[in-house]
């Protein structure tokens, strides 16, 4: 008789954007009348650029024609990709980093999702809280988190590393030794950033205690301010205990287009095994590469045409992110983020919960935003609005909040 | 101090087609005269079709324009590809499958990989031998195998079902009952199927014992032979204990496209829980849909034109097998495969072992097909050879082998 992973079991119910969209439906069906304005979930909305839509009808071609057709793709992806890669989202930052140690594939969130697996089940697992929920999820379904406490709002066996006003939303190095630690920057929910002297502190510690750092670095072409990190290969020691995630969604619009990769360093080793193997391995049974008009695509975000167009994107939504911030400031909102990240991070007014306050804005300004506790406990008291949505209406969503 | 997964250390070390493409490396720099002839590894050669192009183009162009841009896509697929699928691949041929039961995914090799993890580490699975490599590697790195006892060239704890000459290449019910039984018809690598009366008796048994059945039916458009089932559906009682895996791969050449989906009906359970509900639990935390383009060219694959041109793709390919089949026989060889599905399994000649054969046709014949002996101890003294090579260079190679 087949038994079910009992892990799934221990996820709390209802996934945060799926309860979203169920409140925003049936306030949509109530008031027919309203137009609703979606600052919530984190999803582009300028078109690919030109460059990149050249590039990719280039590609479509060449699956057309027996010449240049392209059967399975290199199971690590293509080198033209992986090479382009390592020069300039590395090298040339000064980061020691081979083609060969960049692992293409469909997506960061699949990325996050899967890395867990190369680890042991024992291994003690560390996240901020607020947090991006993949990372606590594929854990739990992993059987490394243990239950789930309903009083707490946290699994029992998760390291919670509180992201707080107090400490500029940046975690505090933990007390009981984590295994694994997950680390966003510029972070998702909070938009807060590190020091390169801050994340030193943080690889100078996993190379002493022998942890692993997951390095989710997903928005750091958001960032604006010098001394900021773009990757965790710009800290000395990183190589020995960091891999990094990234992901082409918000650098160049691929949300739906797919497109991401994880760097493992071929010197990064824990039981004496190389940790490159074993996601090579797990990347040649269980995965099939990335779409080659999808690798092409993400090599011409690194040419100079590519590049200026998604930069002018990036500073479209940054502007976004000013006018939000600012007009929410100027309304006596406590506001943070928003300089080196899409996401902006505001104290809800007085008392109110995250989920009052979500009430409140669905209800009064008919504005969609991101509770803070949907990211966990210490984002009780926050909200997250995003960068990511057109102009005139973001404009109109923060003149109805100010009005509010 | 972090620790891997030890499960991964029990994989036997190299890959299969990795072997193959060391051989063949170092005999091409022995002897750069010689103009090798691939037959080995399955992939496609013919282009995407014409109004598979067409289509992905006007994707692009949707891509490119904000009114029709497209960000995240459903978890689960788009519903015009669910619904298509559910339509022209099921209740045309007869089968209750709703749209809602369809999950879109990269490919068959992923949630072939993938669809092991929603059950419990406990379950015991049983493969035919030879088999499909994912199939048992995926159980191995979760820890349901035991240990490889390289004597037997087995896992100890996997039901291995003997697909022998004797019995059609087809497995017969096994004694232990296992909780997971992997199926794969028309079969890689064999080229077997089964009736539909044959499948019927899997359905029941499953039923009967409380197993689930994972139906890989990535191969069935090959299908030409009445009677031979497209899907597992087509027998009754299927809703209640099958899984189906299909893909775009073989039959419109989406190898380097990437597109494939699984099948859960919402009536399949296990410890009272829905495996639909566990499987979108899964899709909602580690992945993050097909690319739309994909997912629209997907689409084209059941348009009349679409279905036309690609239905005279499987017929060359099938003209492939038919010539390396004949041409084999004719030479005295034990063939059998090449009907209903793109692969010929033979049998070596005399008391050779299938390494032994397949250095004999890469250094004789110049050659290159895959040694049955890699897909399980019961391939040993077969060897596959697939019809997806140019016209030419598949009758020339048979000229060789003929004239070996």
């Amino acid at each position: 008789m087949i038994k079910i992973n009992q892990n799934y079991q221990k996820l709390p119910g209802s996934y945060l954007f799926s309860t979203i969209a169920r409140k925003v439906r049936e306030y949509e069906m109530a008031h027919p009348d309203k137009i609703i304005i979606r600052l919530g979930i984190g999803d582009v909305t300028i078109p690919i650029a030109p460059e990149i839509i050249r590039v990719l009808h280039q590609a479509v071609d060449e699956m057309g024609k027996a010449e240049t057709f392209k059967g399975y793709a290199p199971d690590l992806g293509y080198s033209f990709l992986r090479k382009t890669i390592s020069e300039k989202d590395f090298q040339e930052r000064g980061c020691r980093i081979d083609a060969d140690e960049i692992f293409i594939s469909d997506g960061a969130k699949c990325d996050c999702g899967n890395i867990q697996e190369i680890f042991s089940t024992d291994c003690r697992v560390a996240v901020c809280d607020p947090v991006y929920p993949v990372y606590v999820d594929s854990n739990v379904m992993a059987g490394r988190t243990g239950d789930y406490d309903m009083s707490l709002g946290r699994f029992r066996d998760v390291i919670y590393m509180p992201c707080t006003g107090e400490t500029g939303f940046v975690p505090q190095l933990p007390e009981e030794v984590p295994d694994l630690i997950y680390l966003c920057f510029p972070n998702n929910p909070t938009g807060a950033v590190m020091k390169k002297s801050q994340l030193q502190e943080w690889v100078d510690y996993a190379n002493e205690k022998g942890s692993v750092i997951l390095y989710d670095a997903a928005y750091e072409a958001y960032i604006s301010e010098e001394d900021i990190p773009h990757s965790i290969y710009e800290c000395s020691g990183a190589r020995t205990c960091a891999i990094e995630i990234r992901s082409f969604s918000k650098t160049a619009g691929f949300t739906g287009l797919r497109l991401g990769f994880t760097v493992i360093p071929k010197n990064l080793t824990a039981d004496g095994v190389r940790l490159w193997d074993l996601w090579a391995r797990r990347h040649g049974t269980k995965y099939n590469g990335a779409p080659y008009i999808i690798q092409r695509a993400g090599e011409a975000v690194y040419t100079p045409e590519g590049r200026r167009q998604i930069e002018e994107q990036i500073s479209w939504y940054m502007e976004n992110a000013r006018i939000i911030s600012d007009g929410l400031r100027s309304a006596g909102y406590e506001v943070s983020g928003g300089i080196n990240a899409p996401y902006i991070w505001l104290k809800t007014p007085g008392s109110m919960t995250s989920w009052e306050f979500f009430d409140l804005l669905l209800e009064e300004a008919n504005v969609v935003g991101t509770p803070g506790s949907g990211f966990g406990p210490e984002g009780e008291g926050y909200f997250r609005l995003t960068a990511f949505g057109n102009r005139e209406k973001t404009i109109e969503a923060i003149r109805r909040i100010r009005d509010l």
